[in-house]
Parts: C-alpha cells; sequence; structure tokens
C-alpha cells in the first residue's frame, strides 16, 4: 500500500493516472475564475489572503491520495469545523441528546440568522451547521472549559485528517475573537431563550478556536474520505468515528452544508459537503472518495467559488454523484 | 445471478425473495404505529381516508417489481405532482429559465408559508416542491389554459409511473379547490410582488388537478425508479425525461422532498424522496431502485408517518442510502 | 362676508382672519414642494392625478370653515375610508365585538404586509387601519352583500363630512377591483387562518367601493370636526357617531393613523390624523376643529407629503397640538 | 384667579378636594385588581416586590400635588428611565443626529426584539423607546465611560423629578447586570450591523445603571408634569428641557410609551405615558398635569396593570384624554 510521509504527514500517491489529470486540468481550467470572487472579510486576518490561490486533493478509500495545484497551502477551517464538534458530540452524547438540543432541518436562512430563532419555539437551533446550532453542540460537550473542549475537538480532527499536528491559527483566532459581534449576539440570544447553557465567553473561545484550525486541502481530502469509509481513516487505520455518527454527518453535510447555497450544491455537485469561510471543502463521496479543496475566494454566499466549480466538474468526470 | 457495476459497486440482482420478505416483514412491523399519525383535514375530503392503510412497492432498474401489503389502494399524489410538473418545466423551459423564477434553496418553512416571500427580495420561492414554487413553475409552463396544462402534466405522470389511464380523482379535486385559501393568498400574493404571471384561478385550477392524481405504491415505485435510472421507466422502455433533468430532481427531492422533515429523513433514510399529504411517498435510489410508499396517517410535518418508518427500515436492510 | 354656497353642500363662515390667512399661506409656501412626491401609482388611475395639486380646509366644533387653495378639488378616500367603516363597525357591533377580532396596536410594517399575520398567533390584524384590519372589521358589519354593506359606509360618510350627495368613482373602483392582488392575497390568508370569514370577493367589492368615495378637503375638515366634537356633526346638528366611538376612533388615528409614518407624524404634527393614498388627511384636534388636506404627491410611506407640511405649519402656527 | 386658557380651553385650577377625592377612590376600587396581575420574574430582584402595593400621585402645572395610596413606596424606572435618556440625547445631540440613528415609528414588536433589526435595512431601531432603541440613543451621548454617562442620565432625572437625591437601586442593578443576555445579544446585534458604536459592557453598564433609577409615585407626577409644562419644573421653577424636546418626548410616549400596549392605553386613557416593567407609569397631560403611578403587578405586555385601571379611571373623571 502507498502511504509515505508528506510534510510529516502523508504521501500522495496512487495509480490513478485519469484522476490525477483530471485534479490538474480543473486547476488549470478553473484558476481564472478565481478573479470573480471575493475573500472573507468581516474576520479582518482572512481577508489577507490571496484569492487567486487554488488547489485541490482527492483520497479513496482504498488509500490512494491524489493531489493538484495549491494542495498544501494551509488555511483555516472555519464552519468545517462544526462537522468535527457534531462527531465528537454525537459520539461522547449520542445522537438523541444533541437533537434535543438542535435540529436538523435545513434552512434558506443566512448562516449567522436570529430571527428564526425568534420565531419559532422551541428557540432550538436548525440544524448543527449554522452558527447557532455549533455553538449549542459545542457547549453540549462535557468539558469544563475552553482548554479542553479544544483540545478534544482538535484532536478528533487529527484523528479524522491524519494531520497530527493540526493546530489552530493564532493570529485568525485573535482576529475572530475580537470581530465576533454576531456571534456574541446569537450566544446571548441563545442563553437568554433557554437554548444554550454555560459560560458564554468560555464556549464561544472554543468555538473561535476550532474555527481557527490550521489545514490543508489534503487533510480535508483525508478527513473526507474518513467520513466516507464509515469513520475508518484509511490510511491510519483507526477507527475514528461510528458508522452512525457519519452517516449523520453525511446526511447533514448533503442538506446544510453549504450554508444558502446548500439546493445549488445538490443540484450542480450531488454530493455531501462542508464549506468553509477560509476557502475550503470537504466532500464525502460514501463508501468511495474524500476530497479537499481550497480556495480562498468566495461567492456571495460565503462559499468557495473555485471549490465549488472544481468539484462540479470532477463530479461530472468521475461519476461521483450520489443524488 | 445477474451482477453489474452501478455506483461503483458490485450490485447483486434478482434477490426477489429476499426483497419481497422485507417488505412484507415491515409492513406488518410499521402497521401499529399509524394509529400515532392523522389523516390530513384542511383538505376535507383527503380526511375522508381510513388511517390504517398501509402498503409499498419496489421496482428496480432491471424491471423488477415487489410490493406488500394495501401497495394497490388508491390515494392523491398531492405535493408528489409537483416533482412532475417541475419535471415537465425543465423538459419544456430548461433549466436556466426554470431556476431564474424558482430557487433551489431547501427551506425550514412550512410548505405553504408566506412570510420568507414578503421579506427577501427579489421575491422568488424558494425551490419547486413548495407549495409557492410549484405554483409559479407550473405557470411558466406553455399551456394556454387549465385544460391543456393539466393534460401535460397528467400525460407525464403517466409515462413515468406506466399508469397511462392515470388521471385525476374528481372528489378530491372540488374538495381542494374550494378550500384553497391559503393557496389562493400564496399566489395573489406572488402576482402581487410579480414573481408570478397569468390568470391566477387558470393556473390555480391546474394546481389542483395535479394534486389530485390518483397512484397507488407501485405506481410511485415505477416514477421512482424512472428517475433513479436517468429517465428511462425500465417497463416501458420510453425514455421520459433527460439524465440531467433527472439528476435535478432527485438532488432537490434530496434536498426539500419532505417539507420542514428534509433534514430528518436524510439522516433517518438517506435517500431522495417527495412526500404528498395524501400520504404517498416516492423514493428513488440513484441507478438502482424506485420505491413507493402509501400511509395516510401524517406526522405533524405533513409527511406519512408510516411510510418514513418502513423507508427507514428498508433503506438499513438493504443498504440503499446514497448520503 | 364669508358666506358662499360651496358644491351646495355647506356655507363656510366665521371672522377667522388670522386662521383664513394661515391657510394661504402654507398653501403659497408647500406648493413647490410637491415636486418631490408621488402620485400613487399602484391603482392605475390614481396615477394620472395632478401631482401639483394642494388645497385644505378647516372646520370649526363652533361651525366656521376656512379654506384655501384647492380645496375643491376631488379625490378618492382610500384608506380615510378606513375609518368610516371603523365606526360603523364600532356602532353596530361594539367595541367588545370589533377588537375581538382586529387589535389596537400600532405597527411599523407597511400598510399592507401579510408577514405579522402569519407569526403571531392568534392570528389578528394588528388594528382596523392596515388593509388586514380594515378588511375584517368590514367583514363584521351585519350585511348581507356588498351593495348593503358599502350603502351603509358611504350612508355613515355622507352624515360624517355633509355631503349628502357623496358617492364613488366609478374609475378608480374599477381600476382598483382590477388591480388588488395584495388585497385579494390579504384576504384568503385571513380566511385560511379563520381570521375571515365569508364571501371573500363580495367582501373586497365592499372595501374598494369604499376607498373610491369621492371627497374633497373640506368634506374632510367636517369629517375631522364631526368626530373632533365627539360625533356631533356642527353644520347639520346631527350626532352622527357616539363620543365613545369617536374616542376610539381618534386614538387610533394618533397612533396608527399614517401607516409607518406615524410616529413622526406625531412628533410633527402632534394631532389625530388619518391619510389615504388618494393624497388626502384628515386631521380632528379634539374639542376644536377639523382639517381636510389634499395633496396627491406622496412620501415614501404613502402618505400626502405637501399634507404633512402644510398641518406640521399649521399645528405651530395655531398651538392645535395635542401631545 | 383661577382660569387661564390653557389648550385653548378655560381650565379650572386649585380643585384639590375633587382631585384628592379621585385618587383615593381609583386606589381603593382597583387595588383588589392587582391580585390578577404578575411582578416582573425576568430580573430576580424584582421579582421579590409586594404585588399588592399601588400608589398615585398627581402634579399641576401651578405647582399642585395629591397623593394616595403607596405614592411613596420606592421601584426602579427601569423602562421610563429612557425617556430621561432619551431627553438628554435630544438636549445634547439634537434631533437630527438622534433620529438619524434610531427611528420613531411606533412598533407592534415586544420590547426586545431582535427580529426587526435583522429584516429591515437600515437596521436602525424603531424608536428610542424600545431596548435597542434606548441604548442606541445612550451610546450617543458625548460621555467617556459608564460612570459619567450615568452621571449626567442621574442628573436630568433628578431635575426631571425634583428629586436631588435619587439614585440607583444597587441590589436592581446587580441583578439586571447578572441577568441581561437579551439585551447583550441586542447590543452585540447592534454593533454587527453597525448600527452602535463603543464599548458594549460599558454601554450596557450604564443602561442597567438608568434602569435601577429608584423612584417613587410623587416623583414621576414632577417629572410628567415637567414634561407637561413644555420643561419648566413648577416646583423648581427650573427650565429642565426645552419645550420642543418636550413636544418630541410626548409624541413618543403616546404612540410607543406602554410596549406592544400603546395602541390600547391610547384608546382607554388617551394621554402621553411610558411604562417600566419596576412596576411604574409616568403620564404627562399637555399644559396641565403630570401622573405618576405605581403598582408592581403587571399585565402579560409588562404594563403596570394597576396603574392602567387607575389612569384610565382618572383620566375620565377628570377628562384628561387629549386624542
Amino acid at each position: 500500500m502507498n502511504t509515505e510521509v508528506l510534510n510529516g504527514r502523508l504521501e500522495p500517491h496512487g495509480d490513478g493516472e485519469l484522476i490525477s489529470k483530471v485534479l490538474e486540468t480543473v486547476v488549470e481550467q478553473v484558476r481564472p475564475c478565481t478573479s470573480r470572487g471575493s475573500v472573507a472579510t468581516y474576520i479582518p486576518e482572512l481577508g489577507k489572503q490571496d484569492k487567486g490561490l487554488l488547489g485541490i486533493a482527492m483520497a479513496s478509500v482504498q488509500g490512494d491520495v491524489w493531489v493538484a495545484g495549491d494542495w498544501d497551502s494551509p488555511f483555516t477551517m472555519q464552519s468545517i469545523s462544526k462537522v468535527v464538534s457534531l462527531g465528537l458530540a454525537l459520539t461522547e452524547m449520542g445522537e438523541e441528546r444533541v437533537f434535543s438540543r438542535v435540529g436538523v432541518d435545513p434552512t434558506a436562512d443566512p448562516f449567522n440568522s436570529i430571527m428564526r430563532l425568534e420565531m419559532v419555539a422551541p428557540h432550538r437551533p436548525q440544524n448543527p451547521l449554522i452558527n447557532a446550532g455549533a455553538i449549542v453542540t459545542l457547549s453540549l460537550l462535557p468539558y469544563p472549559d475552553s482548554h479542553s473542549r479544544f483540545a478534544a475537538v482538535r484532536d478528533l480532527a487529527r484523528r479524522l485528517t491524519g494531520a497530527m499536528d493540526l493546530d489552530m491559527d493564532e493570529a485568525v483566532y485573535v482576529s475572530e475573537r475580537d470581530t465576533s459581534d454576531r456571534n456574541r449576539a446569537l450566544a446571548y440570544f441563545l442563553r437568554s431563550v433557554g437554548a444554550l447553557e454555560g459560560d458564554i465567553e468560555d464556549i464561544l473561545d472554543s468555538y473561535f478556536r476550532q474555527c481557527s484550525l490550521r489545514v490543508n486541502a489534503k487533510d480535508l481530502a483525508v478527513m473526507g474520505v474518513t467520513l466516507a469509509s464509515g469513520g475508518v481513516n484509511p490510511f491510519s487505520g483507526e477507527r475514528v468515528l461510528s458508522s452512525k455518527v457519519c452517516r449523520i454527518m453525511r446526511a447533514l453535510m448533503a442538506t446544510c452544508g453549504l450554508y444558502d447555497g446548500s439546493g445549488e450544491f445538490a443540484v450542480r455537485v450531488g454530493v455531501p459537503a462542508k464549506s468553509g469561510v477560509g476557502g475550503g471543502i470537504v466532500a464525502s463521496v460514501p463508501m468511495r472518495y474524500g476530497i479537499g479543496t481550497f480556495g480562498p475566494a468566495l461567492d456571495p454566499k460565503g462559499n468557495s467559488l473555485g471549490g465549488i466549480m472544481m468539484l462540479e466538474r470532477i463530479s461530472k468526470e468521475l461519476s461521483l454523484r450520489v443524488l
């Protein structure tokens, strides 16, 4: 089997001449389009990214890895980390307990909307992949403080990605922590309606930390294939999550993974995926592949413009769609 | 035994015995639970249904059919017909034209909500599977009046289901037409904001007619497998829709097919499906199967309680989930 | 010297040299500003009005009348008629019965909003001066059909204004009836949530008819002073409404009379008033005066731009504010 | 000597006997009804109040004062303090600057709603008497920190009420500060949409302090008559506010002073007033009287149940209504 150490992590390799070629080609074709997007600016540190970057990596359940473009450029997980903390919560608390506090409804509201929380009683966030839902999910974890809570999320992220040195980007964390009025508003509102308990600044601190976890496209590909395989990381051989938890995560990614762009993504790409405003997308083709993309130029809904375009082409070329 | 590569996996074929047995068993196991649901009452004629009814049918792309329970009890399509008229619109008008007038966003709003239409400009219904979106979709069809518009939808429904005598239930149609204040409100509102053009009563008439199309579970199974196969009805051999149109329809079913229960359905069942308040659900497992279920006892979100329970069990037993 | 026959209706009279002068002056000063407004266009017939028109009339409880500018130009009451039908409903049904079906809450929603009706249960229109509330109020009246319902409203309007030949403008009525999608949406929605009963087209017909009642500024001044006096028309000497009903009407005018411009009007003018998109405003200074203004150029909230400006100046000059 | 022209009417003066009797009687009649209300509990310290308390005081522009019941029981201003800080802001910043950041629209939303802020751009609180508006108003004041900001508000409150030792209730302040998730949510949300600038905890601290200002019914009566007189405290003789600022304050009190109960209050009582969840109401009858009531038993909208009942009766008995 073809795994070797790359960057202290993994060695991309594989006999997939076809796949290598497809990845190279899509990066080349899509790169000019990235000029049409914009990098996230609401977190100042994210605004410094080079919007011309574009990279992709793909991993199979058999343990192959293919890469192209800026696949090793680092970026922060942002909302992709919500998948990680959800996996942790489902594992530690159980499905029933998590979903008694957070819904599983897709929503066409923007990712940081308070409105719906206010209208519909009981005031339960629609799903764990919008900010409100992710914050509540995090608050349910049985850890006494931000430090231990974040350490647990990071540990799961490391095992999902196989990047055992994965850690947060300090500058992004600080930038995020200091400019997050909307998330503070959400958290205080959630607590005011009884949807959230605990020390808000402490919970938010772990939220900002997990959002700032730094990865590259290959890390996301490994994470995606671990979810695709039903929880076993094909490179480390470790069972990281149960297959049931992976099913839930993939289902939520399929219906709510790209904010209010989830429906269009299902039409165009047709595989479970989760995006982050850091420019990453992790996609998970059940039983087959994981894909990680990176392109910090975002579309108006906050999803990586280049990432979606690459995934659309690859899904078609390699017949990946499951819908 | 016939093994062929479908979706990258080896597919056993012809296990008629196994599938028959599974269907029989789930009907038997689930039937007692139907007493917990309620038949739809907002359309008086639907309120007359026997809520103990429960049936299922399954069809493969190879042309097999299995049935169990009250699979041949007739019921009306209701919202399932939205999939048909969407397929017709996509075929006749093209994807771009349809989606310039109707979105593809999943939504956590109830199926007949006006609110979101009022808040967000441009006032475009979120997706073609909520009432507002279905009415707009219907209005786009190039037919001069309700009679010809309905005839075209019915014709497509006949070819999708293979039931060439499929027609509407007159009593349900009349009941629906006479009690549909909410749909009238929606339609007038849509026209007032420029989202709908044309003669409202005429458009609504074809909408009520298509909702009243009478089918049974087997008809839905055939419709489901026709969508699953990429548009070819495996029984008639006719190409009814293009594979691209089928992909769009399956993606929308996966993200918006069960109203605000779509997310939970994705978690529990994990296949594209569409429900109707008449008690039916059509499910479509890409490249493999179609399933039709019937159970008029509904859960609070308006989806067939027994239908979802049967699909959940079958999906697990037969490894049908794609998410 | 001040008595003349006016339209065969009233004799203006009074020694108010001061008031005459003030009215003349404000018309002169305000007229150039009317170019900044726009006539209502959502009812095509209203779009034909000359936006340079500007007139005012004032009447005292002692029976004096003063006029200036285009005080005798005819226009339609539009929303001002809601005050008339409210007075009729309060008189015929009693306060308790009316307010069990319509609220008395001011609202910052636009006059034709459906949203709030959908969110807050019970689905009761906020107040009788928004469209939804006016339609429900009309539906409560004990008349069998649009003809008799409208006749009763018109009769009350005649007695309030003293214009015994007051009638509707046929062209505006037809224009309104044929372009009123939003009102139809409102009415069907109201019925769908149980807030409205009866034949919708018949109720709306009487609504469109009362909106089309044709008056001039002097008619509104008399109506205003009749409300101000506690229900006795000082010119005819007839008790038209009870003082209790007048109090309710004035309170609602003060808090909800100018749509979402009601708060600003209270600050700038400080007297109970009601506007209509036909360009009229009726103001009622309790125990003292009624004022009618006409200026079809509207501000963005749908209120007569010139009317508000004239009322603000007159209120200051003559110390009319009660708030 | 006792008749003077006020608001165009002859005003009897010095009927001390009549007014004293009326006040005594209403306290007696209304007191049993207070058992139907509930004390505020969302601020724990407020929940300790005796809901049977009921008091009233009335002051005239001529400098008379009448009292009855528990008129000298202390309670905290809560939302009534919003009127004070609004007066301060209008005086220090000018009308134009204040209303460029806060609207003057009445609203039927509950006092602490975030929803409307999210929907309507620009994100400007509807009016200065809802929490969001009051917090923004406070933030506009030209003081460097909570200490000096609160000192300025307290100083104005002292001059308005004539209670020169007026100060905050430490226990209520602490209770409020520690349980104010909703206000924190509001403030962070406001800042996230650009509607608020500055140090949120510092601004909120002054908000909680002003809400905790401790007064009695007589203090409110003096404050009410100072607003009624056009800004001159008839007891101290000091001009505390300009008459223009008082007009604005009275207009806002008339349309938005009792949360979503403002419309009903206008109908039942018909005078400008402002309530607080501490149980107080201040009413201001222009050119004539100020009234302060205290009754901690609240109705479901958060207004003093006994206070409204007393004001309704007094308004009728003494012909105080201006609407």
